[in-house]
């Protein structure tokens, strides 16, 4: 219990300088924001999120060695090309989604076509961020070219994007058909995988450990889709921030519309598993990485 | 008349050079394409195109004294990063234009869902393959790392993403107020001016002559620009390969819809002669540049 509570507070500490960051690299001036773009991009980012990316960055470059300000470009960066795809993934033509975070999508605040600029405008930036990583003496610049190389090949056509593809595919399939799996490796997957990796990468761990931080990362990815899937049909809508039941209004296939809710949490309970057991093969200390996981298992948002 | 022959000539074989690097980074593997997104991205960027902002990466290398191959993948990274901006342009959200070199625009031929993520695919793969410049042992991981950097501001909120957002707000403005020249110096302008000065950075060419192919590039961008104008009311609509008279359906102030044709046709010239001084100020043998703009001057398509 009193272990919880240190890492509960480590976790909100590590959010709030991950917010901060986020804060600083994308407020207004003193005139005031430069246009509607730059407005955009810091409601969609600067309104709450969980921030799960960025800590698996500065987790992975905790365990090879980096303080969490050396890699904080990375992190900041890795939030930003996640909540473009949000941006992208809510518009009319694709999910149509109306609200995120608690507050209305991009396209309600700002229209549709501001809506695609405000994520056109983060992916480039999250690619700018991280270069800001090779000013710092600890990381090689041949390191941050591996990451940039790494990002956008984890959310390229064959990661993320191709994952995105796949969950609009799969909403004209027969429900059995639907390779959800495969799905959530691409779509949430990649960027989890990615995210400790380039910590880890950026710090130059060998690479016989990033690959259990990867499988740790691919497993966390899981369990956090599934846990997700159960919160939009028995979750609460004011703690999510967002509208529940839009999975069963999209007709997608989820773990709990193929499985239930029963075999649904067994399965989250087994990918935790297989979680844990890639930590094991680690020297280092893991033990906060032990408990995120076992934590996201029981969330509630 | 000679030397334009000579110039001509040299042109094609570039051009022929740079589609077939972007057909090697594009193409499908044996089994045909991974999905609908790598198929769209082929078809973009795979359809023909001027390839001027590849030109222009391979020309500032040249000064610098890198042969073209050694920065292909950077030559390449721009016109999928160009060709991801006009598919974000055409969509419906935007200018909804259903023609693009010839043939039907990305939504139109995948749905509009398919064309945003082609389009953020694109955009993606872009600052991916500039990482292979890096494998280069006359290019510096340092320089690839500026060159990442500065792509991602210009092509950013303060870049040509700026400009597409004032080119949408000028629809609703009177036309004698919209900042024309300021819009296309960011919207046409920022990534001519990218792709010179990228090559030139990949090749370490001292900053003192640098600033002065940025000049040239940004007067090359207004008389591509005011030329485009120009052609979309007097063009040829199969020459061009895209509908004519869209900017008046779109209410689009334009240098001919201010000017005249005539006033347009002198600012050209206004901003070739910008150009060519800029040009004088370099020491290296600038006479393929310096033939290129008052070719441009002269085109049809």
């Amino acid at each position: 219990m009193r272990q919880t509570q240190k890492y509960q507070q480590y976790l909100r500490e590590r959010k709030t300088q991950i917010d901060q960051a986020l804060e600083r690299y994308l407020a207004p001036d003193v005139n005031g924001f430069t246009n509607t773009v730059e407005e955009g991009m810091h409601y969609a980012v600067c309104g709450g999120g969980k921030r799960v990316r960025p800590l698996l960055v500065l987790e992975g470059a905790a365990l090879a060695g980096l303080p969490p300000e050396t890699v904080m470009p990375a992190a900041c960066s890795i939030e930003l090309l996640h909540t473009y795809s949000l941006i992208h993934d809510d518009l009319p033509a694709m999910d149509n989604d109306v609200l995120r975070r608690g507050r209305p999508t991009c396209h309600v605040q700002f229209g549709e076509a501001m809506a695609i600029l405000i994520g056109d405008a983060l992916l480039t930036k999250a690619f700018g961020l991280l270069t800001y990583c090779s000013n710092e003496e600890k990381i090689s610049d041949q390191a941050v070219l591996q990451v940039i190389q790494l990002l956008a090949s984890a959310a390229g056509s064959r990661g993320m994007i191709g994952g995105q593809e796949m969950d609009l595919a799969s909403e004209t399939m027969l429900p059995e058909d639907v390779p959800l799996e495969r799905l959530q490796q691409l779509k949430t997957g990649a960027l989890f995988e990615y995210s400790i990796v380039s910590g880890a990468m950026l710090g130059a761990m060998p690479m016989e450990h990033m690959k259990y931080l990867a499988s740790y990362a691919q497993n966390l990815g899981m369990v956090f889709q599934i846990t997700d899937d159960i919160l939009d049909v028995v979750g609460d809508q004011t703690l999510l921030g967002k509208n529940i039941g839009s999975d069963e209004k999209n007709h997608k296939t989820t773990y709990v519309s193929r499985y239930g809710l029963d075999v649904a949490r067994q399965k989250a309970e087994f990918y935790t598993e297989q979680a844990l057991r890639a930590l094991e093969k680690i020297p280092q200390d893991t033990s906060f990485l032990h408990w995120f996981i076992e934590n996201l298992l029981q969330r509630k948002q």
